[in-house]
């Protein structure tokens, strides 16, 4: 396994949290072997569990509790991946084929199911009321996030605040309960716990706001996925939002429409796509991710420098990074 | 709202289980109540809070931690129909249109995992460990379940052993849980917990084998779908293993056809229909169901006599009385 370099100060737990996964991975049912490994082996980063244990590490976490809670932090993202990939219909995922095209819907809503509920039992063995209660607030979280964006497919009138709730939920909360329940079970202070939490959460805005640009700029080889996806599924997201801003009536109206069709054509995405790259949308949107990293390192500031706090400090940098 | 006859003697506590599962669907996302209100509302026995109630009454169990935690058994319940309706490509659900139909697959995976979220959360809150383990592995069994199901559609080869391996993941699980659960919150003493979780299981057993005879007997009208579903689909029940021990060669033959065939015309499923029937696989499978119910009821001996424990004895009774 190729270890994300900011995870190298936790090579031997993350190593010991994919022997964990593995593991827990165990049923007699060929099918969740098959569709539960494929996903699992589809080479992510590992960011949640890796989030969890470098939070824990920094409150002194026992490693017994630790590395079971943060394993299923990866289960529960898998699980939300392949109920998400059913609703958007995904082709692809991480650059191949998504679990839903290769095994079907059934098996992956069945699946996914299967991942969350052995997520709950290794939570409810390791982690505690408090670390349950966050979790399963994050999971409603996350469905009411893609369900608020289903309610709001070609809205041009979503606001900054309403895009704020819809990447809260979707993509932020996950994180910020990943970093909170690595400071659950390290017994960290209040205002211990609430900076690891509020750090997750501003690393989580940045990352969203960060994918939401590349979907402007990016070319189908780079990041496995084509550029123009969002304007095709009708998705409003802040590098439009904020180009909006800028636009006349009648270049509003033309949004509106282009936006609002079930199938949009390549000219008209593309005239989307060239008019946010024009109005800026995309430097402001890195712009405003870029301020979400800084506010989330200073928040680091109250725990003494230390090989985790620098790799909490690595991982927030890289998320803006990652745009040049 | 009705009252199943057998739950008169918990009126009180399933009245006020509906009032906290009203508040509990508590979403500002407006297709969480759309969605979810459309599926609790659709009017079913409430089979899964009333047996908590129960099993949780025979054993004086608190009722501030038992309401909440009987609520949100049939959120799980609810959860897997949802995601069930969506393997099924089912169109009718308790006589309307399913919600998959209604709101589509992916409305109902999304409120499916906001439902199964709840219950967690609300388990994690009023349940404690034992509670929120027995219920995630139940969880873990319908996946798996259904999984299993999916794996073994059309073949006839299919034994008594997997048959009631699926069975108990698919319906028996829950049910027992439903028991286990009102018996944890009780402090029941060891013999009585495994007493309720058995009696639970044993009923569920009955339930689903009565159901799979009904799908050889039934008439569109009476239970709202039509007869000759499962042949349809291909899924070997126990009235057809039944069949099929009495069977020639050649009988065995043709019917693996049928079952393994894609769409199977309406004379082929009417033709592997008349063979259960004339083998008596719909009689096999009501004595099974039926002696199921009678050691159901026996595992209650180790109570004394109670209106709960009537009413325990009343719910498997049904079960099987439903059947003329």
């Amino acid at each position: 396994m190729k270890i994300f370099k900011p995870f190298e100060v936790i090579r031997e737990e993350l190593l010991k949290a994919e022997e964990f996964s593995r593991e827990l991975l165990d049923s007699k049912v060929e099918l969740v072997l098959r569709a539960g490994g494929y996903i699992l082996d589809s080479g992510g980063k590992r960011v949640r569990p890796g989030l969890t244990i470098i939070a824990g590490k920094l409150v002194d976490a026992p490693l017994d509790r630790l590395i079971p809670v943060a394993t299923v932090m990866e289960y529960m993202h898998t699980a939300t991946l392949l109920h998400d990939d059913i609703v958007d219909g995904a082709k692809l995922r991480r650059g191949r084929p998504s679990a839903n095209t290769v095994f079907g819907n059934d098996v992956a809503v069945l699946v996914g199911d299967y991942m969350f509920a052995k997520a709950i039992y290794v939570l409810a063995v390791y982690g505690g009321e408090e670390v349950l209660k966050v979790s399963a607030q994050t999971v409603q979280d996350m469905a009411e996030g893609e369900l608020l964006q289903l309610e709001k497919i070609g809205d041009v009138n979503l606001t900054e605040e309403e895009y704020f709730d819809i990447i809260y939920r979707k993509t932020a909360s996950l994180l910020s309960t990943c970093c909170e329940v690595g400071a659950l079970i390290g017994n960290a202070s209040e205002e211990e716990r609430r900076a690891l939490r509020d750090y997750g959460k501003l690393i989580g805005y940045a990352f969203q706001l960060v994918d939401d640009a590349f979907d402007y700029i990016s070319e189908e080889e780079t990041i496995g996925k084509p550029a123009g996806n969002d304007i095709r599924e009708g998705k409003v997201t802040y590098p439009l939002i904020s180009a909006l801003k800028k636009a006349s009536e009648k270049e509003r109206e033309e949004i509106a429409e282009i936006l609002s069709s079930v199938e949009p054509s390549r000219e008209d995405i593309e005239r989307v796509r060239q008019f946010v790259l024009e109005k800026g949308g995309d430097r402001e949107t890195f712009n405003l991710a870029r301020d979400y990293v800084r506010r989330a390192k200073e928040l680091l500031s109250i725990f003494p420098d230390s090989p985790y706090r620098r790799a909490l400090n690595e991982i927030a940098d890289f998320i803006v990074e990652r745009t040049y």
